[in-house]
């Protein structure tokens, strides 16, 4: 008896990508290889054409309690994220929409609003775009950067020795959007920094540039699928494993978890749209780095190392435990669903 | 009396760009204005990347019996040509797909296999995309380039005396789509070629090449959203009118216009997602460019000349007509409905 026809629901991102690789042939010679964070073209003077394309879908992408404007910033947030974990200054954007046909004219102004806002906020101009009638709201956004070709951190060059560091406290996001999926209302204090990391989330642009600059980084991917995610990404692209030996968990979604009797490690691990960078560092250029993000206001924190064997694991305060995949990958995930 | 809210359909896609460009500020010194057929970013030696997003959606853009595989081929055309109208050879695209959760794997590998296909035949490396759930299919087709400067043929430099013209006949896709819409069963001979028109759209793209090659050029468009819109947006970016002394409609629209009591001028003037490219030529080099395109088996037809007048006329057997506007505009159009 034939197995039944799988749907796009029981395949999930990763085989649907590699079904369709499969059907493009090979590509050789890649200056960055296919499916590290951003893709590349060679100008054959030692510089890179960068570019990333990140489809923002309103079912899947925006929470209830986002705004449209709040929706189309994330949008430009997305896509930059993944410039700064390359370490790539981005220049110019394009932007696909779909709109369904009842948006109003004000929720139209609310996106180019959005758009402005992401825009100027990480010095990205918007160049060109296209607009369609679309059932879901959709914001493709496309960066633009160029580089010189030794410059870029890709994800796979982290080596046995590297420490492993981030770029700020996790857990934030997966507290945040439990809060407005299930509708909870935790004391301000506590749920107000958690529900403002979904809504208007940041990217490290400014630390990612910083850190290739020094040269002081490996390997490097953003966290936008959660930290757990993240690290798998950086060791099947290595070939290398992780010690993660602290992490750094926020402050409010450790108080979020004891409210709610929830598991903070399991939060911090497997959240997503969670934008912090996720690098290994050069041992002898560590303090370099950190003392450098320090001087702009911002953090390198140390979580780990980098080790031959190919495993991810956790030691954490006498306990240890090895570390699996998960996180966020769509069409396996929960949906978002606005009540 | 508040007048009530306008919706996005109300509106309209050039409506809707405006009111988004409006909130994205002053844009200065571009390479390539906003709202021509492709953006660009300079290099600063004199050179220039150019960029171009298109995003197909099954329920706008994709007639009923259109194969999944076809549909994908389609979105790379549809960018592919653009980029045959400024004469710039695509180098590398990024695909950014929206997928109905109830997809099957088989639909998937058709999606592969039509991206494959219409990369191959334009000679585009796809290097990455992103992957997404979403109610409609929705395929962003990103596709990059890299040209001289002084090459690019923009939809501004028209001139009067110059000579309009065309690269095909028109009239064949608005016939099959009216086939594959209402269902109707025109002879093989005539049908079959009206159908193929919609199903396996071709790009320009050695006409396009060829053209920008030689100089011939003064301005260029595809007539993707009709031969007459892009009359209009040849003449509002170059500030100058047309006469049509002739139409060149393609003999199975011909026939299709009379089985059905159609005019055949609406059919040819008015259809959409025919990739033909509307060029005004230098008239020194009129012979030369038309010679050139035949050597390659392809056609260059002079339709009418370029007056100072903004106005477009049409002047075909005797008869006068102020051409109108109209054409396809997403949202205001009537949308195709899959039976």
């Amino acid at each position: 008896m034939e197995s039944p026809a799988k749907s796009v629901r029981d395949l999930g991102e990763r085989e649907i990508i590699k079904i369709i690789i499969e059907k493009l042939g090979l590509i050789h010679d890649m200056p960055i290889p296919f499916g590290d964070d951003v893709a590349a073209i060679s100008l054959n003077d030692n510089r890179l054409i960068i570019v990333k394309a990140d489809m923002l879908v309103g079912r899947t992408d925006v929470p209830p309690g986002m705004s449209f404007r709040q929706a189309a910033r994330k949008a430009i947030v997305m896509s930059v994220s993944d410039f700064a974990a390359k370490g790539v200054k981005p220049l110019a954007a394009l932007v696909s929409l779909g709109l369904p046909s009842n948006l109003t004219e004000r929720e139209v102004e609310e996106i180019g609003l959005g758009l402005n806002d992401g825009a100027k906020e990480y010095g990205v101009l918007i160049i060109g775009g296209d607009t369609n009638e679309a059932s879901d709201l959709v914001i493709d956004c496309i960066v633009i950067g160029l580089c010189e070709e030794k410059k870029v951190v890709k994800r796979s060059g982290a080596k046995p020795g590297d420490i492993l560091a981030v770029t700020g406290y996790f857990g934030k996001t997966s507290a945040g959007l439990k809060i407005l999926l299930e509708g909870l209302s935790p004391p301000e204090n506590v749920g107000k920094p958690l529900v403002e990391s979904v809504l208007l989330p940041k990217a490290r642009l400014k630390e990612g540039l910083i850190l290739a600059d020094l040269g002081a980084l490996t390997a490097s991917i953003d966290s936008s699928d959660g930290l757990a995610w993240s690290l798998h990404e950086l060791s099947d692209a290595s070939k290398v494993g992780f010690i993660i030996r602290s992490l750094p968990i926020a402050p409010e979604a450790m108080l979020f978890a004891e409210e709610y009797n929830l598991d903070p490690i399991s939060l911090s691990l497997y959240g997503g749209e969670e934008y912090e960078l996720v690098v290994t560092v050069k041992p002898e250029m560590f303090e370099k780095a950190k003392s450098a993000l320090k001087n702009i206001g911002a953090q390198l924190m140390e979580i780990g190392e980098v080790v031959g064997e190919r495993r991810i694991c956790v030691e954490i305060d006498g306990k240890r435990a090895i570390l699996e995949r998960k996180g966020w990958e769509h069409f396996k995930s929960t949906q978002l669903s606005h009540p």
